[in-house]
């Protein structure tokens, strides 16, 4: 009876990314069963379904047909409708994906954003397990959280709580994606280092010539990842663009431990894993510029789920959705 | 018997401010039957608790003893214990309030700050009614919010949350009075206003005379709303300020709606007040500034209880108290 009860829990989480999908089967308690790591066709969403489909059919034994598929991908999503209005990796638009891939599957599918997606599996499997006030924010390529307040995820009034990398930290600052100037991502993301470098070593050419000799590269192998590993390396340029980045970091966490007072800050995404020193940067700054009230107990640790976040994060939103649509009748 | 009900469901709310104590027995729908308005007596915590006292006992006729009595008051407040951890305005430092009221009226007290507690009344019983992401936001003195997420007042994990009057704005921006830089509240507040006005007059004699002219005063005379008076006469020195502090608002606020995703903000406080024209202001560069899915069904609207705010939002805040007590056990 047991087994049998277990079998009935198990859910499809699926990370859609720009270059590859992975497909796991994910049990009540978060442990993936068995996955399937794909590359994304790039022939448009509908031979992305077809895909998924085919992969999902031959994954799944009669007797452990899943509860729902959870997907988490980039982009702009409409969760309650399950439709991407915008995925710019992929180039999608306005694609009904929840219910083209229902309609192949036969099961519920629900569709969020990626990093709403990792938020949950931290949440509920990972580093936030047991947490009612907690942020999973993200620097990456770009920035982003998922939030979760009193004990439930932040959907905001239409479902795009956590937009955090747009927040302005520098008034009349360097201009982002966006069109605005000075937002957290335009200081602190991967992209904004990578950028703010180039420019750096055009200012200062003697200086630019010493760091491209130590990366052993030119202006086009300049990377988050290379100036985070020049930093290390006490190249002059990677300081004063890291140092800038750092104070980006502190004030971008103070801000929302200050705003939403969180017991614990998740703080992942590739800038960090790379360079696992922010966090205790991050710590010591927020100490001094977070009010004392939100710092004093606050706790910065890193994620625990690393590559499997997507997919038992993905299956963990589509458990959820279920509930909550069976709540709400 | 409807009555007799009603008389069960009655409230004191009392607003303790630094001059004055408001004190209002307010029924279940958020009406004040009845109001006493004293001085702030400035002999300690102790001469408070007992003037306060006095005067909810005369207040109240003998069969309507009210459930709960809420107060609100600027400083930093640990709302379980009912403890005044600072009120910077009357120099109180770690006062029992709530334990020393109950002994002298044997009626539960419950104790918050005055923007938590004004955020409470617009919620239930003004501009917020029936919203479930909400945030209200006052921009006075000092800056500061109380927010609704998922229909709950959020707390977070110690009862911090809201503080968004330290949000850095300008990572190297004016200095504030809480040590760091560029907060939201060093340049939109009430005192940020004024002292910024000090310095650009002090820069520009020729033009500094002419601002001192027109408000027909001195240097010591230089309030926000003297500022924001100027700025409808065309002032170029108010112009010069209230351009930086319209920018500040629109970013601050833009930050809020991109964090909360709220379907409402209430924006209040004594800035607004006396500025009207600022909401207009705020709604045009939100519909910038902000994400459009943020943005683009966010209402912004001003408060509704004014001046009855403090009372009616203590008393909502105890009754809620009360609720959350029982629901908890």
């Amino acid at each position: 009876m047991k087994m049998n009860n277990e079998k009935n829990n198990l859910t499809l989480g699926i990370d859609l990314g720009g270059t590859k999908i992975d497909i796991g089967l994910v049990d009540s308690s978060g442990i993936i069963l068995r996955r399937e790591l794909i590359k994304t066709n790039k022939n448009g969403p509908e031979a992305v379904v077809s895909e998924i489909s085919n992969v999902v059919k031959k994954m799944q034994l009669p007797n452990e047909t899943p509860l729902a598929v959870g997907i988490g991908m980039a982009g702009q999503i409409q969760a309650e409708a399950g439709v991407v209005h915008f995925a710019p990796n992929l180039g999608w638009v306005d694609f009904p994906l929840g219910s083209e891939l229902q309609k192949q599957l036969n099961i519920p599918v629900k569709v969020t954003n990626d990093v709403r997606a990792a938020a949950w599996g931290e949440w509920l499997f990972g580093a936030g397990i047991g947490c009612s006030d907690l942020i999973c924010l993200f620097i990456g390529t770009g920035i982003g959280a998922g939030i979760v307040c009193n004990g439930e995820m932040l959907l905001g009034s239409h479902n795009a709580a956590g937009e955090v990398g747009h927040m302005t930290l520098e008034l009349n600052g360097p201009p982002c994606s966006c069109g605005n100037h000075g937002c957290f991502e335009a200081l602190a993301s991967g992209w904004a280092i990578a950028k703010r470098t180039k420019e750096v070593i055009t200012y200062d050419s003697y200086e630019g010539k010493r760091f491209l000799d130590l990366i052993g590269g030119t202006q086009d192998d300049i990377t988050a990842r290379v100036v985070l590993e020049a930093y290390r390396k006490n190249s002059g340029i990677a300081i004063r663009v890291i140092d800038e980045v750092k104070a980006a970091l502190v004030a971008g966490i103070a801000n929302l431990a200050n705003a939403f007072n969180p017991a614990k800050i998740i703080l992942g995404g590739g800038v960090i894993t790379s360079a696992p020193f922010l966090l205790d940067v991050v710590r010591e700054g927020i100490a001094k510029r977070a009010l004392k009230t939100t710092s004093e107990s606050l706790e910065i640790v890193q994620p625990q789920l690393k590559g499997d976040a997507g997919v038992i994060g993905a299956a963990a939103f589509a458990v959820n959705e279920l509930k909550r649509q069976q709540k709400n009748g």
